[in-house]
């Protein structure tokens, strides 16, 4: 069996950032003091690397800044809510801001549209931990939507500022950007989707399409590994999403010529790794290449 | 029979503008001296108006500046291309400026995206004389679109911005938007399509929905009242258009209980009351109210 890796698996420029700054923050020799380290939520969304940080480095989440009373705070890639790094401020934490370039020039944009008076919608989904930081860069009449759907019936504004999750697909902002236009005389767009995402997707939408079975590796609560499964799944049944090596199950690959693995951004190297020895010490395989979709 | 006519029917608010300029221009008692009066192009899409004015108010289109020697120009509600108006001002021609004002924002728009660094793009169709005198606003790289499909081969571009013939439908101007979404990090929409055409053409389909047959009234050479015309031939396939009275056919509207009236933005109140009277003559009609679409 030909066992295929998507190029771009794994962590993105913002995790891989954020995991730097977190193990330097944690530091080696020479390493300034900076007393207890707290991230607030997970670093990353992936158990395992979350649990490693803590055995090898004493990195601890913490669900909310009142539970840190004081030491250094790792604000991480999804960024924070403005309220929360004012409460961090306020107690004096020493702040390291790991917050990915990206998501960061997001939140400048929301301050920006809200100060010149744009009613502005986040397209993506309020929950998640980037949004909710985001949004908080605007005022309360800030609109987060998932699909044109839920804005059909949005009142006509004077001007719109439009911006997006950075992990969303460009079809929602399309169709978004599409129906804004009707509802209001000036519409400011700034497609803020990193295409990481996007290129991560497509490379493993190929993948999907010569292979006989796909693995899917990352946290099972990363949202964006899970949207890579489904994606993956809708071309090639036979895919199966796993946080660690010790899920795999020989029987998905029994009789397969070719599999294909690939990994969403939370995912580290060392994990990928773990999974690719883990089928070769089970069948009778061959990496093709060290990183290829051919 | 029952006549039905669309509220909208006739003289948008820019056509109307400019016609009360012209005959003003052209004077009654007390009124100064113009001279020659000329129009750039005939001052609406309507020939009966057109021969209208130059009869009575000796009003003349002439196709190129260059063939007015003196007196005045009034310039169109479509508006005119800036070398036009360089060449008229060095030429000592007295400007009545009857552009009208959406077309005018959409000039002032063009400009300032234009300096602003954006790459403009006009949805529209080339070759109209508004969107001829609008982009005339640009630079040589304003771009102008009917459709999506022309874009879609579009480079990226640092910021584009988006502005619309004033006739043109949402549907393009929401697809153009959306796809310019993917061919650059900031898309700036404005939206300077002119509701009273979206409005008559809905309250024609309204309309053709429950007549027996369509008369819509307009020159031949007007884009919006031909677009018109397929709009409601597209619901009720018993529509004709007609310029004039003259060219009524008893037989369409043979039998029928219902008949709708509709006219596009270049036609004059007199023309329509013509043909509401012609109906009326050559059947047992009464009009159901003066201006209902039911």
């Amino acid at each position: 069996m030909e066992i295929l890796i998507a190029k771009s698996a794994g962590f993105c420029f913002g995790v891989k950032r954020a995991m730097n700054v977190a193990t330097e923050c944690a530091g080696g020799e020479g390493a300034e003091d900076n007393g207890e380290i707290h991230t607030l939520g997970p670093i990353i969304h992936n158990p395992q690397v979350v649990k490693k940080l803590q055995d090898e480095s004493s990195i601890r989440p913490a669900e909310r800044v009142e539970d840190i009373a004081s030491g250094t705070l790792i604000i991480r890639s999804h960024g924070v809510k403005l309220d929360d790094l004012k409460k961090a401020e306020a107690r004096d934490l020493k702040i390291v801001d790991a917050t990915c370039p990206f998501v960061k020039k997001t939140q400048q944009l929301v301050s920006e549209l809200t100060r010149d008076g744009y009613t502005v919608i986040m397209v993506g989904e309020r929950e998640h931990p980037e949004v909710q930081g985001v949004i908080s860069y605007g005022n309360p009449e800030i609109i987060v939507a998932a699909s044109a759907e839920e804005l059909e019936g949005l009142d006509r504004k004077k001007k719109i500022g439009i911006v997006a999750q950075t992990t969303q697909s460009e079809k929602n902002l399309r169709e978004i950007a599409g129906l804004c236009v009707t509802k209001a005389q000036e519409v400011k767009i700034f497609n803020t989707i990193c295409n990481a995402t996007s290129i991560r997707q497509s490379e493993s939408v190929e993948l999907s399409k010569i292979v006989d079975c796909m693995i899917v590796i990352g946290g099972k609560n990363s949202a964006n590994t899970r949207r890579l499964a489904e994606i993956c799944r809708s071309i090639q049944p036979n895919t199966h999403h796993i946080e660690v090596a010790g899920e795999l199950d020989p029987a998905w690959f029994e009789g397969s010529k070719k599999l294909g693995v690939t990994a969403g951004a939370s995912t580290p190297e060392w994990i990928i790794k773990e999974v690719i020895e883990s089928i070769e010490r089970s069948t009778e395989s061959t990496l093709a290449d060290k990183r290829a979709t051919t």
